[in-house]
């Protein structure tokens, strides 16, 4: 019995190593899979985008650069540097960002700020200093401490101070605090404020240096490709939806087809991205065919009515799987101008991506956009007649209006698209190769419409309503 | 003669005194224009959130709390912390966020990624120190610090590691390369880490509990509410355009009707804010009546639903100052379902920012979404019947046929968003007061739909396609 016991308990505690074994395993397969599963999206990304890699490259070599006045520090022979010298790492690491006008924008914040917040502290300390007594002191210095941290925190709450300047004032409250409670200490804040503010503009200098001179990439250039193609996608979809669904309603939806026909979900969501892009982009300096100056406000309307578009795109793509009990007469009657505005506005839009991309005036985009107002304008004409509708079942033709009043909307947003472009054109000096002529649209004569969503493209909108 | 020539050169002289003075008199009241502009956003910030204030407060009175630490040390005795007491100050400074969740998150990623830097940086040291050769080793150092660098900078740009991991990754590289450079320098690297780690937990400690002690905003509760408020903005639309629009075509919008009709635009853009105030909210701890596991990832999922009704929404808004020439006798036929359904959607969606706000289950929601589908059908069924429409100038119906059809949309629409809130309800735990009938629409038999907007809402759009 002793031996079946002993071999029991032998077995049952096999059994615990085995699970415990077995756990164990699966905790290492688990771990590996992820990190298998990491490494593929890891390379997957240096595929899609190799300027990830050149960037990272080029963090790697700052820092190591700036290490080196770290590492060789007796030879430089840099006074009173010691210690200090990690602010120069410290500042290479947090200013360095992906694009040139994050890394100037961060560069050019955290200098002005740290000068700032040290000249206050300097000055409060100064004032501290004038009690004299040794418990007032602290005490004072504790209490502007306490103000001007809070006052400036509340500050950064306002949104016109928050888009640009955030990271400076973040800095500000950081120089402030730490000169004012280490001057405390010390009696020695000036000359730590000072190089606290010459570690710090080495780091910036050699930040800005590398981020620009090797392998550059344009927050400037960003956005300008980001606005191009989004007037891709959304041509895209439009040409599909013309030639492809307008054309057949059997579903054989190809691979290119159905990213033709998703792409553009990506314009709804883009309005923060593209804000990000501007306020980076307005640090920079002139660079390839951007001024100092460039006008990214306007990209920013433009954007706008790009968004304003896709959200009409994405009621319409509402239809797009419509299986429809319409007899193949109407759909006869109705699909051809649809069809036509639909490619047309489609073309118009490539061409913008086009002529966005190269920074040149469009060459045919007149041709086209007159096309899509003439099919409105058919369409419209269709719609009014009634005879063309006599003897048809009422409800059956109701979806394919809800479109065709979708796509004429689409037709105004297009107008004011290149209206839009003209403007941007104009003020950035686009290469004139043609010129662009005026455009006004007269397709939505039955009703008045008020489309209130870009504040800033009020003037656009006037112009539209037309007629 | 002279003396005109002196009185000239003296009046010429006074002309470019008065022209400086002009200058500088007009720089001064720009200037002050601008301050007294700043002030009055300033004040209308606080006023608008008070929370502002309170959080200024709070990061006032963490700094100077920290700053105790240095201004007394002697007194504390607090071996080795000397110079690294700029450590927790600066830690306060930039880990002090708005909501709980942000600086939790901070905190966190703050603390784990200085201790896996310096522990990484020290290894490093050692292995370098076994070359022994005084050449060799700074040359490795370097070597080491630059690929590290490279490797971890690229490894930011994961997707998943940046959507929560992106400060920590920041401070990691920031501790290595700190670390790793001083550490040739002072011999002293293990203890200089210790000590960054030691300051860099009191200064994570004092943020976080300030944080949360003093009037916490939590961001959990901030995406509730944004949610809530988001689904109270498009109720109000939809009850407005109902009562209101539909009712009569005199255009006398109140103030109060106007923001009601401009509310729901900010949900269309709401989409970045969002995720940011999900990813912190699960950094949260337990806090009212969230959990710590609290379904986040639904509030997502509800709020995408909700942008896209917003979507639809937009489209409804172009026939809103819509002057129409459509006789009253069309008119007053379709207006009554149509009234009927956008004022039940209206209702549904208040009560589910109602629901959410008290995270109870809905009491009445059923009969108004059992009203809005019966109203649907109606409309669906006016349309249908030809004999409603005999004599009526088609092009005169057509624009509201497609208010019509984008209704439909929208009661399609509600009834998602019913769903998906029942969902999170379960998942949440709300009070159960009534229990919410399992919901299914009919409405739209007239075309099979594919709405694929939002790739986690897949079961959600299956159980509505209906019928």
């Amino acid at each position: 019995m002793t031996i079946v016991v002993e071999n029991q308990a032998e077995v049952a505690e096999c059994g615990c190593f085995l699970n415990a074994w077995l756990w164990f395993k699966q905790l290492v397969k688990n771990f590996m899979v992820k990190v298998v599963d990491n490494a593929i999206s890891a390379k997957k990304l240096g595929k899609e985008d190799p300027r990830i890699i050149v960037h990272s490259l080029k963090v790697g070599f700052a820092i190591t650069l700036v290490s080196l006045f770290y590492y060789f520090e007796p030879k430089f022979e840099y006074q009173g540097f010691g210690v200090s010298a990690m602010w120069a790492v410290l500042t290479v690491v947090v200013v360095f960002e992906f694009t040139v006008g994050a890394t100037l924008g961060r560069a050019v914040n955290r200098a002005i700020a740290t000068f700032l917040g040290a000249s206050v502290a300097g000055g409060i300390h100064r004032l501290a200093c004038f009690s004299g007594s040794k418990t007032i002191e602290p005490i004072l210095l504790g209490f502007f401490l306490f103000l001007i941290v809070a006052v400036v925190t509340y500050l950064r709450f306002l949104p016109k101070l928050k888009a640009r300047y955030d990271y400076g004032v973040l800095v500000f409250i950081l120089t402030f605090s730490l000169v004012s409670v280490s001057g405390y200490h010390d009696k020695q804040v000036l000359e730590m404020a000072e190089t606290r503010i010459t570690t710090i503009l080495i780091g910036c200098d050699i930040a800005v240096l590398v981020c620009i001179f090797i392998c550059p990439v344009w927050a400037g250039q960003q956005l300008h490709d980001k606005i191009s193609s989004n007037f891709e996608k959304i041509g895209s979809f439009l040409e599909v939806f013309g030639t492809d669904y307008l054309n057949t309603s059997s579903g054989e939806a190809s691979e290119q087809k159905t990213s033709d026909l998703e792409g553009y979900k990506s314009v709804l969501n883009s309005k923060t991205a593209e804000e990000v892009l501007a306020n980076f982009a307005r640090w920079e300096p002139r660079h390839g065919k951007f001024r100092y100056r460039h006008p990214w406000g306007r990209y920013l309307e433009i954007g706008g009515i790009a968004r304003d578009c896709a959200f009409r795109i994405h009621a319409l793509n509402d239809y797009l799987n419509y299986e429809t009990q319409v007899e193949q007469e109407i759909r006869t009657k109705i699909q051809e101008p649809c069809k036509k505005v639909s490619t047309e506005c489609g073309h118009v839009l490539k061409e913008l991506a086009l002529a966005m991309k190269t920074m040149t005036y469009p060459h045919t985009i007149t041709i086209h956009i007159d096309n899509a107002k003439i099919a409105a304008e058919n369409l419209k004409t269709l719609l009014h007649t009634n005879s063309s509708w006599e003897g048809i079942n009422f409800s059956d033709v109701i979806p394919m209006a809800t479109v065709a009043s979708l796509l004429i909307e689409i037709v105004s947003s297009s107008v004011k698209m290149v209206e839009s472009f003209d403007k941007l054109a104009t003020s950035a000096r686009f290469k004139k190769t043609n010129q662009l002529a005026p455009v006004r649209v007269r397709t939505n004569s039955w009703k008045t419409r008020v489309t209130p969503d870009q504040p800033s493209t009020e003037s656009v909108h006037h112009d539209v309503a037309g007629e």
